[in-house]
């Protein structure tokens, strides 16, 4: 599954945890967003878990959007950056 | 069409711009993150063109990433914060 994830975390040093996790799964496309191409049910579900436990309920939140192959195809963008990881996402 | 428009944009008066622009035509959802529950193809090149105008082509960046019904419906959400507009994505 290709999920886009995204997060505010107040905290400095919770933030830098929060990217060095996903890091593992995925790739950095601006300073809060993350690209994972390809997680297993499991992996969304150790992401989640961890950083349920790591965040600041009241103030701090990470938004899990899903990205189909359809969706995918559609991305566009403005400035600098590169384009989704079509080839790792396992759908072509 | 439901967009999810992210970016990275350097200068403050810049990104105040842009923040101003894109609540004319859906929510924010995080300090860079907005959702566009209803755009037509009109009014997503206005915004990239208007974006495209404003922003520093070497350093930010405005990513554009569609979602579909199948999509929204597997959103997931850790910590504060809203559940996508689905009745407002005309998808419902």
């Amino acid at each position: 599954m290709y999920y886009l994830i995204s997060y505010d975390i107040t905290e400095d040093r919770f933030r830098t945890k929060a990217a060095k996790l996903l890091q593992g799964y995925g790739r950095r496309v601006q300073k809060s967003v993350f690209e994972c191409p390809n997680l297993t049910e499991r992996q969304l579900l150790k992401i989640q878990d961890e950083l349920d436990r790591l965040i600041d309920h009241e103030t701090d939140s990470v938004r899990f959007y899903r990205q189909c192959k359809g969706c995918l195809a559609q991305f566009e963008l403005v400035g600098a950056g590169q384009e989704p990881e079509m080839a790792a996402s396992g759908y072509y």
